[in-house]
């Protein structure tokens, strides 16, 4: 199984050694992302899994049972710009590697097995993540469609570059009957596996991100001519934010139980030129916390400090809120079961919530769901040196089989 | 006189109207400032000189005179992105229009003058200034050809782009006894000739700026899943640098008599993307002053601040000086001489430096050099609203003209 693993493992992120110093880059509905689906659906047919593409761009690998019932599992193949190999993949993986264990010690499913690979999971590409997962389970607002990327691609043009029709995406929906549960396996991309001397984790709640876009209006002008007191400089303006963000967020996470992150992840200055003041400043900030409540005040925190930063450097500050969800919560019982399968397997469980959002939180909108995590080295994530071990790869794959084994078995 | 210099502005910038939103945006080499100049070519030509293309894309438009002595006036067209219409481009006006009016009134030099168009002045795409100039005066150091824009385009390609010969760039150098003086017309791109309650400026020196780029190493991560305490955030680290430049600036301007600019003009954060924490971050910083002791301390105390952030933040800071440059001084004969034309056409004249670099300085290493500045709104330059009126632009024609024919008259 390790050999297969690390073969399968390269050959979904398309290269001969997972050793990339620029890391991976397959952005949601790029030609990228097709070539590694491709991967899966090769990997898939060669187990003996019938795999179709529904109107949203994801892939169905199915094992048909008796009945047509269907356990699903499964992950995305999508990344960040210079992002890991095991993000995603890792879970596609695990969950063929499930069904090839299944295979070769000739289980025969009552109900059917599914493995999904979920399109564009990252919010990396548009700023708007799970659009497989979300058509799936019939919750995608399709007025995203003209939400464009960097290069100004739209989400509708970046779909249909992949031989798809958006006016029919809305058909990828899944009726409520049809699945019985999704269990989704994920790098833990944190350490508290680890830190509290567990093999994997077993997810209670995803923390659903606030994500707000801060436009800051200043005045352009020559560096070298405009006196330091005629200035409105929007990057200076902006930089006590920088700060604000971090610390408010460390001193939350130190007054409330659940924790709270805070990141002013993107920033983009214009025009960027050596011998112009920036008259204009992009800011995207991530917050995330299950506590729902926590994350509103953080985010009303940062509001407040923008008022603040506009009377201090007289320029203006206009605050977008791009996302606000409430955290999800996965189904108990069902997270029970799979606890207890990797408990019978020997591996100790941790129970944690998530701070990274996955298909899964979209999935549980409609399905009985539950998340497993597997470590990630050092928690690194998001980065070139992203890595999972054989060994935990290979628990994976064991405590899915498991769980595929006791769900879709009679 | 003004209804010309009204058709040949918009000529000049390629437009209908200058009244443009989104500015002007002519780099170096580009398509658009070869456009330009091939406008320059044709204003030239119609009013009888002859035009030439030197091997640093330098266009010379000549009027022989009795000597092969030159009297040189002149500027650039490029600009920075969506800048102003004027930067450059008024002195390209005035120079034309004052070899019109010396034409209209049927002056026949004694000295041949030129009108030169300088390619590529501004640093906007490469962060490398004055490229044109350089040549000319054969100060150019050959070894910006790798030097990239953002696109990966090298200075060479981009040279080499326009059908010039990059090899071949150092024979642009005019001989020392072929040029008698140079004199160029500016937009002052600030407000002092207005304060002082004068109609033009008369530069007696130029700030040339250090420049430094600043690179902050710290550790990508998913903005979901690492905890305030493990992370190493380069935008985090960075932020205090921002304020600290604006504020010393402005310490170091009350305190001195002559006064000090400083600005973080460029900020590029890597990855970029909402979900993952900044993992990398380049800054570009812009310091001049005509004191060049004081814009020394002022990079040391960058320096300084850097190492202490590096050690509150735990990131990797490096700091590279990319210019670092004397002030300059231009000559106090002839630019007695162009302040007293300018006067005696009743004009009123304010002394002062330049706080901005101009293509004088380069031809003011090798000749004597004047440099002219007509006021622009509010000091707004490097922006679409920079603006100078028909009436400054005359006054620039009338100075030019006066100052030409007592330097190319018998």
């Amino acid at each position: 199984m390790k050999e297969w693993l690390d073969t399968t493992i390269k050959a979904l992120n398309l290269v001969d050694s997972m050793n990339q110093p620029d890391g991976f880059t397959r952005l949601g509905y790029s030609e990228e992302e097709l070539e590694a689906m491709n991967v899966f659906r090769n990997v898939a047919e060669s187990l003996g899994l019938t795999v179709r593409r529904d109107q949203a761009g994801n892939l169905f690998a199915r094992w048909d049972g008796e009945t047509d019932h269907v356990v699903m599992t499964g992950s995305h193949l999508d990344t960040v710009e210079n992002g890991g190999g095991y993000d995603g993949a890792a879970g596609i993986l695990c969950s063929l590697g499930a069904v090839k264990t299944l295979k070769d010690h000739g289980f025969s499913p009552h109900h059917s097995i599914e493995v999904v690979c979920f399109a564009s999971e990252e919010s990396a590409r548009f700023g708007v993540s799970t659009i497989g997962s979300k058509s799936v389970a019939g919750i995608l607002d399709k007025t995203i469609e003209k939400v464009t990327d960097r290069h100004g691609t739209s989400v509708k043009e970046a779909v249909e570059s992949t031989i798809l029709n958006w006016s029919t995406v809305q058909h990828a929906e899944r009726s409520q009957d049809d699945i019985l549960s999704f269990i989704e396996l994920h790098i833990e991309q944190g350490t508290q596996i680890e830190d509290h001397g567990a093999r994997f984790g077993i997810v209670r709640g995803v923390a659903c991100p606030i994500r707000l876009k801060v436009k800051v209006e200043g005045m352009a002008g020559h560096t070298g001519t405009t006196p330091m007191g005629k200035r409105t400089d929007a990057l200076v303006a902006i930089a006590p934010l920088i700060s604000f963000v971090s610390e408010k967020a460390e001193e939350f996470s130190r007054q409330s139980p659940k924790p709270l992150v805070a990141t002013v992840s993107t920033l983009n200055v214009k025009p960027d030129v050596m011998n112009v003041i920036p008259g204009y400043v992009e800011a995207g900030i991530d917050i995330r916390s299950v506590d729902d409540d926590l994350k509103r005040l953080m985010s009303d925190k940062i509001i407040e400090k923008c008022r603040s930063l506009e009377n201090d450097f007289n320029v203006t500050i206009k605050v977008e809120t791009l996302v606000d969800n409430p955290s999800i919560l996965l189904d108990g019982e069902l997270t029970a079961r799979v606890k207890g399968a990797g408990e019978s397997l020997g591996y100790p469980s941790h129970e944690m919530d998530s701070g990274a959002g996955h298909d899964v939180m979209n999935m549980a909108a409609k399905w009985p769901s539950a998340l497993v995590f597997i470590p990630c080295e050092k928690g690194i994530s998001h980065h070139p040196m992203e890595h999972s071990t054989l060994k935990d790869l290979s628990m994976g794959v064991e405590i899915l089989a498991e769980v595929l084994k006791q769900e879709a078995g009679e």
